[in-house]
């Protein structure tokens, strides 16, 4: 046990179904003799309204361990707190540096936390970033210091989890490794199998786990799957493409959809308008993770689209924006929304503009 | 910079190569005006008696950040002095715990440590193990605050490694990941695709990375391979045989082959003796790494072992005992040492005695 024996804990949690499962107090009880205290709540994409509440209680009443039970939401918000904690000005500055870290001279010291992880989906787990809603926008929080000092990954939890809710988290997994992955070759050799063999691992396992709730060896693979694609291993050192995030923000800020349906819908389209300048990963990508060995280059490129479209179709998640209400008419205003946050060149060659992007979403619709 | 700006370091290093090479000096103005003391001379297998010098200088010194600039040896060193020096006992009893970890109640406060690694081999940089020379054994040290503060991996310092070190850096990474890989299937797919990974990317690089001694990518992707093959990473949930490495051990500790060179004389010769009990994951391995698709089993194994063997032997590191003058007479030598240090039920399943251990060596002759 990582918690020091002395520490008063904050557990933090969402909208009560770890409390509702018992999770909750299974986590007292390991806490023992520590003072706790509970702060649930927090918001599905974690909102800094909500956040700042748990920041008063973190100084009012000394914490000094933040205890994580939930998924990305819950631990994106934690570390937020974490950091927000200990920061003397406003906390919306730290809203401001976007996927630049914290620097050290802004934020230098922490109320330290652990997890324990619900929902393989984000990677949070493993990583020291986070997504925080604020308004009308999302903002990606960055820092060395966020870091969870442990994360307790137990299948086991996850079988109670609602089947949109896993086959979410896959989708979640698998854009995460491609947007790392399906850019410019750069001759990493490792760091291209590792993302193969985590996009295969959910191929395999993918629909297995949503029909066998209680698969354990399933859910350990997408478990492991999920922490491993974003914590920092695979993506060292790699081109990286976040556009089909920074897209899909939007349309949940805007309209409501499920992060990992925002995925499901944009990347295809995505990959579809930007074949030419993902050529040689395309092409690696249909060899390698869907063993496509025969036809023309473009023919290779298109089967792999249709492939990856059809994986997401297959776990129950829509992949159009009409399935979802959405209709051409709304394009606009997603374009106007990425005006206003400043995604106006986005992708690992910083050349994905706003007229790109409309090309991209009405293929999606 | 992780050095606080107030640090009094100790730098430590080898037998002189990064003195002599001005990469001591680069490391010196980098750190500016803090107070830097060296302690060059730590042993090849870092030896017990070389650190607790060290140790005296970290306490009358007042260090308060060690900086290891070398392989896998240095920072091994290193390891040992940033926990002994804060350990009131007989340092001594820090050799005593194996493959434990030294629980929190024996060591609870370390000294911390970055390094900037000059030899891809160990992963040390990037683990929180290390094997330390005692009298006549080699013993593991495991504590998981003795994991690097920091790691600098710059391929450009390896350029000018001699060819065999470069070698024995490839060999030892490629069995430290057979040794977490060739064991039982547990369906522990991501690891087992890291796995191939790192041996496919070894394979791929390994003649050009040692040929081409100035060729960036070949050793950026050896140096990324060395330290993702003993991470945890890969490793994790999954069944280890470490036998090869401690055969090894005492094969370095009585003749002084170079450590690499043991296991290329000792793992083809386990793999033939231990195929049945491996016998799954060899045919894992045959077919994803070494691509061999058509014959028998047995052919399969055959042919994935004796690729392992001529791959070795591709580096220039020759894989007989009899090529390093050691005939079948000293064998019960090797087995008399292997029992006074308590190897004697090794492997993934605990079973590889005494007697299994001889036929491995006399298939090593």
């Amino acid at each position: 046990m990582y918690v020091p024996a002395d520490a008063t804990v904050l557990i933090t949690y969402g909208g009560g179904s770890a409390k509702k499962s018992g999770l909750i107090d299974k986590v007292k009880t390991v806490l023992g003799n520590r003072k706790v205290y509970e702060f649930g709540g927090i918001d599905p994409n974690p909102r800094y309204e909500t956040l700042v509440k748990a920041v008063e209680i973190v100084r009012n009443e000394n914490i000094d361990f933040l205890l994580a039970v939930g998924g990305g939401s819950v631990i994106d918000g934690t570390k937020f707190i974490t950091l927000a904690s200990c920061y003397k000005g406003d906390p919306r500055n730290l809203l401001k540096f976007g996927f630049m870290p914290i620097p050290f001279d802004v934020v230098n010291k922490v109320v330290p936390f652990g997890t324990v992880l619900t929902l393989p989906a984000t990677g949070s787990e493993m990583n020291s970033g986070a997504v925080i809603s604020y308004e009308h926008g999302k903002f990606p929080v960055m820092c060395e210091l966020a870091f969870p000092k442990f994360s307790i990954l137990d299948p086991i939890i996850t079988f109670t989890l609602p089947k949109i809710q896993v086959a979410n988290g896959i989708i979640d997994t698998f854009v995460h490794t491609t947007e790392q992955y399906i850019t410019f070759p750069v001759d990493a050799r490792v760091q291209d199998r590792i993302a193969e063999g985590i996009l295969q691992t959910l191929i395999e396992i993918g629909k297995t786990t949503i029909a066998e709730t209680e698969n354990y060896d399933a859910r350990a693979n997408l478990v492991w799957s999920a922490t491993m694609a974003l914590n920092g291993i695979g993506g060292a050192g790699v081109p990286q493409d976040w556009a089909t995030h920074m897209i899909g923000h939007e349309l949940t800020a805007l309209f409501g959809i499920d992060h990992g349906q925002t995925l499901a819908i944009v990347y295809p389209s995505l990959l579809e308008v930007r074949r030419e300048q993902k050529r040689v990963k395309l092409l690696q990508y249909a060899k390698r993770v869907w063993h496509i060995e025969s036809g023309s280059e473009e023919e290779k490129i298109d089967l792999a689209i249709r492939k990856t479209r059809e994986f997401f179709e297959s776990l129950g998640v829509k992949t159009r924006l009409s399935q979802y209400g959405i209709g051409t008419d709304k394009i606009p205003v997603i374009i106007e929304q990425l005006k206003a946050h400043g995604m106006t060149a986005l992708s690992e060659t910083q050349d994905l503009t706003l007229d790109i992007i409309q090309k991209i979403l009405e293929r999606a619709v």
